[in-house]
This record gives structure tokens, sequence and C-alpha cells, in this order.
């Protein structure tokens, strides 16, 4: 059954509308993660920054839908950081070895729940670094061009850090990023690609490819891709087949052990909630465990057991481990513990479940009051919002891309003002996100209310 | 006039000898920057792990001489830190440009005190990553090898870490680091390298090497090496010369600008009390400003007016911040703005000139008492400390490297019964640091009468 026909069936069932506030807190009332929300703080209506106190309520939760750019605080953030700041004053260097997250061994405290989020085996993941620096640790081993095989395969609208991080990999082995960086592009008149397309790609150039890295859920389009498939057809041709998991690392479940993914990297401060420019992370599959890739090594990937013998020779641990570089940054594990605390009283499965109804409410609202294809809501004619995330819940996450008929700038204000925190990309494209974990369908339903006011204010100011 | 002849003539002046509680006492009263340790969590006896209560008093001050492994907790740390946790709480992603630590620029907050610390100008000086990633990423530029000219000559006792970047940097260009990684080793019998000697090699084998990297100040044996000597000495060779200044950076006045350094990076957790792991310096000369030398890039090193056009065209930011890769992580910027607001109250001049004193001192109560040359105190006969970090104070930063006459498991161990943080070497070095910016003379006359005690104790035990 489809997201939207499961809701409909809901709403008949309660004798209401799915449009109807009711409804909204019906589906609250049998979400059985909604308590999450209460782990994070979820900001309110008078502390985001631009909204106007005289159409909204300040003691109001905000609506925010911004977690694809950066997840909320969890409340134990604070907590947990007051202890190690307080073990910092009281023992100093000896915190290395001491408390729960003694830092010489902090990212090893929170890389087993991390691998559970992506599917990672132990030993496949670790915490370390930026996403961007990690993708160049895998780029180092993995993309090792030669004259038959030098292209890496990306998206044609890769995110940035990924496409100046190809072009520099490329250029460092001499080659031309003109002619190495192959990038995929929707069909004319479309907007997200089709796995049908990519794979036909991978077969015809197959040989010419040495690694294929996309971004498991497209940033822009919100398009997820089919992994699994992608990366069988691209490993069939002797490529490698790693994934920038940003945007997908605890928005949907992942199964990178099982899918035999060569490599992956992802942030940790979006879906993860682990605080801005926080720890990324790094998988690397079994089958690479004991690799004699190219690597760029630090004393962090030394064995522990013999590291502080210091004769500088290298006993690398296996896996993922063998390429930390610098030692952890204890401070930054501090959210990562407090988010994936909150992450392990559920199960990606279970946050699926939900965000698979919520996004799929928030379009089924959309495509009611603005869908060209719909009956218009009178009162909104004139204004069309095309969704340019699939329509397909199995091709997207949390994330829905709107496209307006009209210039967003000032709706985009306008939703600042009632205290909708989202994200803009001028000069049509505002993204949603109602993450599962603390977002609720009372979320999308003011969501909506605000949209209708936004809209309309947007219309009458011009 | 040598600090410990400074030291005697006070003393002196002060009708009492170097030894007494008085002198140590007076020495304090006329340091300057005396009241900077109340800027600094200094631990206490009683939170420090395995000191003995039934011999020390829990309310007093530890000893803690560990400030070139992990510097103390500036006080400011938790203020500062709640801030951010409570501007994520209260406003979610709009933290990244809100705030005084505006997380999409809060590395460039800090980056201007850190270049002050070493001698840099604008530009020039970045904060980002980990230390070894950091070294790496300026490798990638710096080391390219070609048959006449592929060697990197670091000291055979360099960082492990550094020593292991160095191999993997020559294995990935496929040379062998048995033939290209170059060891400069002390003369026979001595432990520290001379300035003469390294220059030498350079003479002799400057044709053949790529890069030469040392430590400004080893971390072994604390010696400071001659940097605008050696860098000059290779850049004539027409090497590229570069410093890994973990144990320099904080410790002792730097001018890599002025020295015409051509590349450095430092962590920022040890002298500059950044906290565990956090952000490390990177330093790119000027002269470099726009090179077109290989590098690995990610969306932070672009021009930030053009960056959130993301239309994946390189407009690349010149000097160092053209090598950032990832966004900066807002809680690590915290510590290291809390510390550098502390050394922003005095100058790396006047650190140096305290330090000179409060070393010097510790150097000469250790020699009286146990050095093989003087007329040994008579209740300590029979354990010799050698001090072999360089006895010219113009080679040596705060710490001192002692090699005792009996192995210092037990000492070590009676050490920390007494409260005394410190950092051991198997079978019989002991590293001590008293940090200028928190440490006082009275520390270094504690630390005396306890590692009498200690000595006594290990002593008695055997
Ligand atoms: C001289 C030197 N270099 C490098 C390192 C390694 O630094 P990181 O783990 O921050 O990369 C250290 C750490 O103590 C060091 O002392
Ligand atoms: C898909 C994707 N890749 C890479 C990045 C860049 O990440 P970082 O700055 O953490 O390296 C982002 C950040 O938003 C992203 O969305």
């Amino acid at each position: 059954m489809k997201p939207s026909e499961e809701l409909e069936a809901i709403a008949k069932q309660q004798g209401c509308c799915v449009e109807d506030l009711k409804f909204a807190q019906h589906m609250d009332s049998i979400d059985p993660i909604r308590p999450l929300r209460q782990d994070f703080h979820y900001p309110k209506m008078k502390d985001v920054k631009n909204t106007d106190l005289s159409i909204v309520n300040g003691e109001e939760d905000c609506v925010y839908f911004c977690g694809n750019s950066l997840g909320l605080c969890p409340k134990k953030t604070k907590e947990y950081m007051d202890i190690e700041i307080d073990k910092w004053s009281k023992i100093g260097v000896q915190g290395h070895t001491n408390g729960d997250l003694a830092w010489a061994h902090c990212d090893e405290r929170i890389d087993k729940d991390m691998a559970k989020i992506v599917g990672g085996k132990e030993g496949e993941v670790a915490v370390m670094n930026g996403l961007t620096v990690n993708l160049h640790l895998l780029l180092i081993s993995f993309y090792q061009p030669t004259k038959e095989r030098h292209k890496i395969l990306c998206e044609g609208k890769a995110f940035p850090s990924d496409h100046y991080a190809f072009e520099s990999q490329i250029k460092l082995h001499g080659y031309d990023p003109a002619t190495s960086l192959r990038l995929l592009e929707p069909r004319e008149g479309e907007f997200t690609l089709r796995t049908e397309d990519i794979v036909k790609t991978i077969e015809e150039e197959g040989e010419s490819i040495a690694v294929i890295c996309l971004s498991g859920l497209q940033y822009y389009t919100g398009q997820y891709f089919d992994i699994p498939t992608i990366t069988q057809a691209g490993q069939k041709q002797g490529c490698y087949v790693g994934w920038d998991l940003a945007h997908a690392a605890g928005n949907l479940p992942l199964y990178l052990h099982d899918w035999g993914v060569d490599f992956a990297c992802w942030c940790s401060y979006k879906y993860l909630c682990g605080s801005a420019g926080t720890l990324a992370g790094f998988f690397l599959h079994d089958k690479y465990r004991n690799n004699n890739f190219p690597k760029l090594l630090g004393w962090w990937g030394h064995n522990m057991d013999t590291r502080f013998q210091m004769d500088n020779v290298m006993d690398l641990s296996p896996g993922a481990y063998g390429y930390r570089i610098s030692n952890p940054p204890g401070f930054l594990c501090v959210p990562i513990k407090a988010s994936l605390e909150v992450y392990n009283k559920t199960s990606m499965t279970e946050l699926r479940t939900k965000s698979k109804l919520l996004t799929g409410y928030l379009e089924m609202l959309i495509k009611k009051q603005y869908g060209r294809e719909e009956t218009n809501n009178a009162s909104t004619t004139g204004v069309y919002i095309d969704i340019f995330t699939p329509s397909d819940p199995e091709q997207r996450g949390a994330q829905l891309s709107l496209s307006f008929s009209i210039c967003i700038q000032t709706v985009f204000k306008e939703l600042e003002k009632r205290g909708v925190v989202c994200d803009k990309r001028y000069p049509r494209v505002i993204r949603v996100s109602p993450v599962p974990i603390y977002c609720s369908f009372q979320d999308v339903h003011r969501f909506m209310k605000y949209l209708y006011d936004s809209i309309q204010a947007a219309k009458d100011s011009t």
C-alpha cells in the first residue's frame, strides 16, 4: 500500500479528512516513537531567528524541517559535555584513559552504534575527520587510475565538495577531469537519474571507470539511489563502488556490508544530530580488511596494543581502524554519543516506517493543495508546487525538494516569520525534511498552514 | 646571562639559596604572568588519579608537568561551550550564521590568534583537522618525488605518526622508504642532533632530498632545532622545508613567516590547551599563496563569497584557506578560543622569558641534587639523573627529559602517589614540562620535594 493510501484509509477509519488537525493528532497519538522528540531540544518560535511574534506564538515549537542540513541537539549533550569538561579540569591528561569517553578510545566507544546505523560489521566502520577528508582517504586507496581505467563516475550535480574531491584526485594522478570525471545527467526534462540509465552507462563505459561514487541520497533532489543494484552493476564491470551517505545515514536503513559496498563515508551532523562539523563516518568493506592499497597513514592506525612502544615500526590495525590518522577529539564524540543513544531506543526500520508516512503525508497535502494535476484548492490558485523528489517512497528518504512556480525569496521570508526552518536554493527550490526521530504529523500540519499563509503574504506583497 | 646565573643572582639578592621555598615564593611574586594560572583549572591532589591522600594534602594543587602532552582546561571553556550548546538547542541550523562562534566561520574566528602564536601572516594559517592529517595535506602538495629528488629527510626518532606519514607518502609515489626516507641520527654517545651535522647532511645529500621535515621541538629529547638555519640550508639545496610544531607551538616564540618556512603543522592540545584531539594548525607560506601544487580539495577551500552557489566550479581561496576541506566543528573551536584568549593576555616573548627561568630553575635543582658532576646531595647518593635535553636554553623549550640511573617504574608510581603528573618512557626516561602559562616556581620546588621522596621510597621498596 502506498503511504497516501494508508493515510487515507486511517483518515476514513477516524471519520475525518487527512487535512484535518484531528487526523494529524491521531497519527501522532499512534506513533510509537513520538516520545523521542523529548530527547532533543526542539527549538521554539521565540528563539529561532526572523520569526514575527505578532503572528505566531513564541512559546510554540518552530517547524524544524532542516534536519537534512543540521540535526537538532540531543538533550544529553550538555550533561555529557559537562562530564568531559569536568574531567579535563580535574585530571588533565589522565582523561585520556579515564571515564566513559576516555579520549584515547572515545571514537571506539561510538563506532559500534554508528556501524548499526549503516549496516556495517565489526571492524568496517570508524568515526573520524570530516566527510570529505574521509572521501579523500578512501579515494587514495580505491582510485588508482590507469590509462585504460581512469574515470570516476558521479552525479552531474554531485555535492560540490565531492565534485572538488573527485577533480583533485584525478589531477593528483595526472589525469584531466574533463575526460576522467564522468558526470551522470538526468534525461531531458527530468530531474532525477533513472537506475536503468545509470546501469546502462556503467555497462557501456565500465571498462574505463575506476571508481563509481554517488551520493546515497541526493542532497538537491532528495532521490535515494538503488545502492545494491548500482553497486553490483559497477563491480561486475570491475569498478570499485563507494557512496557518500551524508543524506542517507540516519535517514533510512542501510546494509552496507550485505550490499557488498566497497567503501562509504558520511557526516554525522545531519540526520545523525552529532553537532556542526563533527566527526564523520568511514566504511571499508570487510573484504578489504587486510589490503595493500596505498594509504595515508598516521599513528592512530597503529594497533593500540603496541602503539605506545613508539618504535616507528608500523603494525597496522586491520579494516577501517587502519585508516585512522590523528588522535580523536573527545568533545566531538560527546554529541554523537548522546544522539546515538536516542537512535538506540528505536531502529532504522522503525524510523523508516514512520518516515514514509510522515513524508508521504507532507507530499499528499502539498499535492492536494498546490499540485498541477489536482483540483487546486481555490484559495491558492495561481501558485503551483512541483515536487521533484521521486514520488515513489522507495526512491526517497525524509526530504522533499519543492519547486515553486513563483520566486521563493518572499515565500521563504514569510515562512521564516512563521518559524518554519528550512532551506532554500534560488530561484525556485525549497527543501523540507520532516525528520522522523523528532518531527511529528502535527508539524507537517502546521507547516501546511504556514506555507499557505506565506504564499498568501508573498502574493499580497507583489 | 644564563638562567642559572640569573637565578643565583636573584637568590643572593634575596639572601637565600635557590633551594629555599622562600626563593620559589619570591620568584612567583615577581612573575608578571602569575595570575594566568587562575585562567585554567589546575588539578587538585584529590582529583588526579593514584595520589595517596595519606601522604599529600588533597586540597593542594597537583604538580602538573604534563602540558607537553595535554594542556590544562581554560576556565572559560565551559561558559563558551554552554553558549554553543544553548545556541544549537535554541536555533538549530541557524547557529551556522549566528553568534560569536557562528559555525560556518568558527575556524576563522580563531585562526588570527593562532597565527600570532606561530608568527604567521594573514592568510598563512588555517585551523583544521588533526596534525597528521594536515601533514599529509601539505606533503601532497610539497612532496612530489622524482628519480633524482625523492627523499624525505627527518629525525631518526621522529614522532611515530610523522614517520608513518612519511613512509606512506613515499610509498604512495611508488618509492621505497628504505631508500627514500633519510633518518638523521645523533653522533654516537650523543642524544640530540647537532645543527652542524644536520646542515652537513643537507649539503651532502640535498640534491636527492625533496622535503625536509623535522619537528621544531623534539618530543622525546626536548631539543629545539634551529629552524631558520635548517630551513635556509634546505632551501639552498632546492628542498622544501616544513616543520611539525606539535611541541613548539605555544611553547616558544616562532616566526614562521619571517623565517621563510615553506610549511608547518601543529596540534593545539599540548601547550595550546585546546582539548584532547582538537583542531590542528596549518601553515603555508605566503610565497605559495597562489600555487599550482597538487592538493586534496573540498568545498571549504572554495571562496566563501561564492561557495554556496554550488555550481561545482572551483573558486579556490588563496593561501591556507584553500586547503580546508570539510566544514569546521564548532565544539572544537570553543576550547581553542578560550585558550587563545589567555594567550592574548601575554605574549610568546613574555612566556619565553618566564619559561627559560622556570625550566632553568628545574634544571639547576636537578643538577645540584642528582647530577653526576655536582657534589651530590648526600641523602640521594646512588641515584643520578641525566638530563638529555640540551642545557643551552636556546636549544630547548619548557620540557626536560630526565634519564634515571634506576628503572623508573617505581619512581613514577611514587611520583603519582604524590600528585606529580608527568610522562614516562620505559625503561629510564621521565619527561617533565613546567609550562610557563600556568606553572609556578613553587610547582618546581614542590616537584623537587616529591621527586626526592619518591626516589627514597623507590629505593626503600627495592
Ligand atoms: C611531534 C608530534 N607529531 C605528531 C603528533 C600526532 O598528532 P595527531 O594525533 O594530533 O595527528 C604528536 C602527538 O603527540 C606529536 O607529539
Ligand atoms: C552529500 C554531501 N557530501 C558532502 C558534504 C560535505 O561535507 P563536509 O563539509 O562534512 O566534508 C555535504 C555537506 O552538506 C553533503 O551534503
